[in-house]
């Protein structure tokens, strides 16, 4: 029989179990007696020809990749247009390949959704798979996406540590969260509080206007009263009409191939916000950290739960791509949310065009009204994604 | 027989294992049947009578207690002059306290001596012991000082991430890492190197200058060849005039009170590195973040050799202190260096005042000839410190 050939790339930026996705693939692929090869770099390394035979690399050299994290093939910002996509279907037509999988965000699901237009167009037989990764959790009908859990433990385990260090050593303490336009990461801040005291005391997102009068009286109010205030703040807040906070004062407005401005790997917006509560609230001691990439590529702490959905989804796309030949995208099943019920990891398929270049925001139900903090409807939907590997810690009081 | 009491307090920047040290002191003060009495934020506490009887926490809530990031009794920047000594001693004096252990870095030991002297003029005897702590290491007569391994495991797992993300998305990277004056931190974002490729591909450290064109030659340099560059850089770089180069361009120069310049929780030294290499060599990609406060506080990465040598070092100083009635700061012992002879952790004394206010610095024999990188001495020397538990982590090529 004729050995069937598939193509895997990464697109978009890492997480700490994206390779769990890749090797997932590999392992069903290898079951479906199908020649799995790996493209460097995302669609670049297709238009480039850099590929690998990914059929010999060791089932144990595969195990230690899974828990890798960063992607293992390389990865790449890069958006293809019209001629991008002609260059990549003829690589592609040339080297006879049948099902491409593309483990990415809502960037790369679009990438890979112009792909399989074009896929009609020149009537070439090209099943598009869409297998999905994210730390900011935004991908619509998606209950949640891979990487997520392993980034809100990280961030949760930032929040619940720093609140024990501002409780030795009060003040104020601002963390800047990844997550441009959905505030999901941001929220997993709360995941570890154990009592009303604990940070963050506050949580600014991306999806509420950031008014920073309401934000200086919420500083002030909390720290007259308890002596600390633990902030948790996304790199996307922006005000009422729309303008990123981040951006009224940057000089360098770097922007990448997707027209995105660069809010990572800076820490402006923190000591801007910083600033703002030393000169206007006179608090001496006030603390900025921006979490950085950390939040998607540290070593040694991805959640379990994380790393066992974003393999098993891996699986699940070859197993469901040799049943159905069309393209889709491979998702976890949305939740009805009842705290009687223990959480459920169910996958499911959606349309390319249902998924590509879409946002999911944290529904209006999980924020609370002042609009300054998420409720325990949030915690009910993120604390079962961050496993039970959690460390237990304590108080003398 | 009369009980005798002993009072504990923590001082300076908390760390991952600073209530291993405290436990250590409690558990074998209950040997002793001595009365351990903890003030809360450090000297502060005492002046103010803010006591509790540590006798009265039971064992389980100590052992969770051991393994809490931060300082379970609070702690404080307040450095005594000679009229809060004397208050400190008047309180002490009315408690009838006879032994004060003070678990703190250079700053907190110097307070101690500071006690220490205050108690011989006013003749009453109170033996001072000082148990080290910080992150930063820089504790002379001590091999190293517990918190060092395990905020070096945190650098290092942040570095060993971020270089597998950086091959992922190629770049720039800058990673601002805590000690002022101290290198030994930012030498160990070096510890989970496997390659020359892999980041850090260059060290900065406050115990050499710091030339902006040397720095930006090597970034160039190291960028053209091989398309990434890892850097880590002390928050206490420095001009060869001594000038720090954060404070080149802060507008806020906020001060504690022992006089030192807020480096911390502020990411603009990562941003103007950041913005230099872009301006100056015209690289788009470039990233920095400023590691924060999760070095010393970053729940559930403990090194579990930091935890037990902190520990260890809280009982033995209750020990020595039963036998020998005079003040002293417990260290460890330092090593001699070869490599053919295992990690071996001792226990020896010193006396406070040749501990007090000094500071260690990474020796030159560990520094390479460009000054621009740890070697292999350093790796032999730390590594032992981090623990066993690291992840494991592969590629595909």
């Amino acid at each position: 029989m004729r050995q069937k050939k598939i193509l895997i790339a990464q697109g978009g930026g890492p997480t700490m179990v994206i390779n769990q996705s890749l090797t997932g693939i590999i392992f069903e692929a290898k079951k479906k007696n199908y020649k799995s090869i790996g493209a460097f770099n995302g669609v670049n390394g297709i238009i480039n020809s850099k590929f690998i035979n990914l059929d010999k690399i060791s089932k144990e050299n595969l195990e230690t990749i899974a828990k890798t994290p960063g992607a293992a093939l390389g990865s790449t910002r890069d958006k293809p247009d019209e001629e991008y996509c002609e260059k990549i279907l003829q690589i592609i037509k040339k080297n006879k390949i049948e099902k491409f999988f593309y483990i990415g965000g809502n960037d790369s699901s679009d990438s890979l959704r112009i792909i399989s237009e074009r896929t009609k167009e020149i009537n070439y037989s090209l099943q598009c798979i869409h297998v999905p990764k994210t730390i900011d959790n935004d991908l619509v009908l998606n209950d949640h996406t891979p990487g997520y859990g392993s980034a809100s433990k990280y961030v949760a385990s930032v929040f619940a540590g720093v609140n024990l260090d501002v409780n030795s050593l009060p003040g104020v303490y601002i963390g800047v969260v990844m997550g441009r336009h959905a505030g999901f990461l941001t929220a997993s801040s709360s995941l570890l509080k154990k009592n009303f005291l604990d940070g963050p005391n506050f949580i600014y997102l991306p999806e509420c206007n950031f008014d920073m009068e309401s934000f200086l009286n919420d500083v002030e109010r909390f720290y007259r009263k308890y002596g600390k205030c633990i902030i948790a703040v996304s790199e996307g807040i922006h005000d009422k009409k729309g303008i990123l906070i981040a951006e009224k004062f940057k000089k360098i407005n770097e922007k990448d191939s997707h027209g995105n401005i660069q809010l990572s790997g800076s820490g402006s917006l923190g000591d801007y916000l910083s600033n703002q509560i030393k000169s206007k609230l006179g608090i001496k001691r006030v603390r900025a950290d921006t979490l950085g990439y950390m939040q998607r590529s540290f070593l040694g702490i991805a959640s379990e739960i994380d790393q066992k959905e974003a393999y098993l989804i891996g699986k699940a796309a070859v197993k469901i791509s040799s049943k159905h030949p069309k393209s889709f995208s491979v998702s976890i099943k949305e939740r009805r949310f009842n705290s009687l019920t223990p959480y459920r990891f169910e996958i499911s398929t959606n349309n390319l065009y249902d998924i590509a270049g879409k946002t999911k925001f944290i529904p209006v139900s999980m924020i609370n009204k002042a609009q300054n903090n998420v409720n325990k409807i949030f915690k009910q939907y993120a604390l079962p994604l961050i496993g039970t590997k959690i460390p237990i810690f304590g108080s003398l009081t």
